[in-house]
């Protein structure tokens, strides 16, 4: 999507044909950089350092930096090697794995010369696959912003939590892509973004994308979007997913639960956007089923941002001596989800719904 | 209550009998240190700059500060011109306005060199009624706190927001009185103490003064708090309450509303701890009725904490020229509050729950 009216994507192949440019993400929002990866080093560097982040555009870069490892080493060894690299930089994503597990089947059988240039057509394949279904998710998702602003007759107040925007994609998103297409669409809207404690993804990269695309919002502390919606001030929450049961509970950032809860009580629609990819087929009750991560309490006591003078420092918050816990992700059952929005449509969050959307996970059940 | 095994209060005469003694809360929670105030203008500023906050904390510092202005000049002229410097400190504060009118009120018919000694006595009269408000209170939900602990049979988890601890008041507190008074009846509990964004209360000085008391307590961001109750992880939840309506509603820091929701949900019981003082018997709807207090966005926008170096640092953590909204309080409706523990005992969160407990309300309905 754009900052300050010129597009771009996280991820782009360079003008030289043999590397790529990502954008620097450890410096947003205070700093837009791009980096030039050249080698397995500099991706394998880029993602374990989160200079890119988000688990589809980990998958591309993974992809990429398989096809640079291959320009320097392109050997059987060099390749089992590349992948072995890229797949421990985040041991726990999924899309990371898969990418590395795809591109290096198909690599296998090739001589050894045409495998760079193979690798490297692929991992593109995979770049243009990710935006035709974020793309896709916008036009469904876009189409029911419309009808909601269509029946109000006002602007729309959507609520989002989290990042599930473009920069972790490779470009429109998840949970932000019908946000951004019902605005191309000329839908009059206003997105409230949650801060998303304890790491801020809402206020650091939400609200750097939507300020960077012209899209209006404000930032809200996570603590504010029930009594916004008590009073009438939101119209429809859309969120992300990182893991979906076949029977619609959606495993998200932590605090989703309660922002559906608010909604639920006062009577909002409530949406997950979410790629095929997130449905675990194998899962019926997400609160039972779904293992959550708990992460370093250091993301709840620390705090990293901008000095006056435009310097960096990390300062603690808590009170030194006390315990802290972290879970990462919480599950909300399906009974509080509205619709899910993938890229073949919206359905309900039912098992029914979703297998109408996916009839062939039908047959395979 | 305790800090390192020693008994404090927020506020105490000094042993020269013509000066008080504070705890500096703009220090905490990285240092521990006390200020002397000696005249009108000591006990101004530490109510301006907020080196004493919360609201019976404030009363009871006023009250003070008008004894210590009147033995620089105990004439009428000296008392009218204390309590306007002293009510222009937090023009929104209540129990401010009531201490000053009710000490000027008991002051103004004495002889101008008896008004010292009747003030200061008079004040450490406001200081004991809030103490022993607390104390009720704690009596009351300790007990409650017992009850839960027995039907568990093991530690129980307390999850409280913000801060309604005895750092706002003179000594137990309200939301933390129950908790403080449960560990001294020997009850095993562990406390989840909400991080409380975007002031930060829960996590700077709840989590200090449980630490302080030797509670078992540990730091959650406020978006957890659903998850733990999804997989048993809290037996009750108490919060405070800064304005209540005659039915039952409870006004409280902004996401009080949110876990109430949660705890709905997963069938935790929820308590609003509160002495009469924040009964608005005229108000019947809160969400209706209740004007909330918009704040400035720069709470969201910036943070400041301790540097490693020990030093202190303020940090902008949102996106630059995205705009903040900062509601400060919320209302919980009283159908999610499970009861309601004043320093008269614990009742129903409803007119006829509450006129229980306050009879005389009821002859003057």
């Amino acid at each position: 999507m754009k900052i300050d009216g010129r597009h771009h994507r996280t991820i782009v192949p360079d003008a030289d044909g043999v590397s790529v440019q990502v954008i620097d993400q450890t410096r947003l929002p205070f700093a837009f950089e791009m980096r030039r990866l050249a080698s397995l080093d500099d991706a394998a560097v880029a993602i374990r350092t989160m200079i890119v982040r988000g688990a589809p555009l980990i998958g591309v870069t993974a992809a990429y930096g398989l096809a640079l490892a291959l320009r320097a080493d392109p050997s059987d060894a060099g390749l089992a090697r590349a992948v072995e690299t890229l797949a421990a930089t985040r041991p726990t994503a999924i899309n990371l794995r898969w990418a590395l597990d795809h591109v290096a089947a198909q690599l296998r059988p090739l001589p050894a010369p045409e495998r760079f240039d193979a690798a490297f057509a692929e991992a593109g394949r995979i770049a243009e696959e990710d935006v035709a279904s974020c793309k896709a998710i916008g036009e469904h998702g876009g189409r029911l912003l419309a009808e909601i602003a269509q029946a109000k007759g006002r602007r729309i107040n959507v609520l989002t939590h989290c990042n599930a925007g473009w920069l972790a994609t490779v470009d429109w998103g998840t949970a932000l892509a019908p946000i951004y297409m019902a605005h191309e669409m000329g839908v009059d809207l206003h997105v409230y973004v949650d801060e998303t404690r304890p790491r801020n993804q809402g206020a650091a990269l939400t609200a750097f994308e939507l300020n960077g695309h012209g899209v209006p919002h404000t930032v809200i502390a996570d603590n504010a979007g029930g009594h916004l919606m008590q009073h009438g001030g939101i119209d429809v929450c859309i969120v992300g997913s990182d893991r979906t049961t076949a029977s619609g509970d959606v495993c998200n950032k932590i605090g989703t639960y309660l922002k559906a809860l608010a909604a639920s009580d006062n009577r909002v629609p409530f949406y997950a956007a979410l790629p095929f990819s997130t449905i675990d087929w194998t899962l019926s009750d997400g609160v039972a089923e779904i293992p959550i991560e708990e992460r370093d309490g250091r993301e709840v006591t620390h705090l990293t941002g901008r000095l006056a003078d435009g310097g960096f420092a990390t300062v603690e918050v808590v009170s030194p001596g006390s315990p802290v816990a972290n879970p990462a992700f919480d599950v909300t059952p399906a009974r509080l989800v509205t619709g899910i929005i993938t890229e073949r449509g919206v359905c309900e969050a039912s098992p029914e719904g979703l297998l109408g959307l996916y009839p062939e996970r039908r047959r395979a059940a």
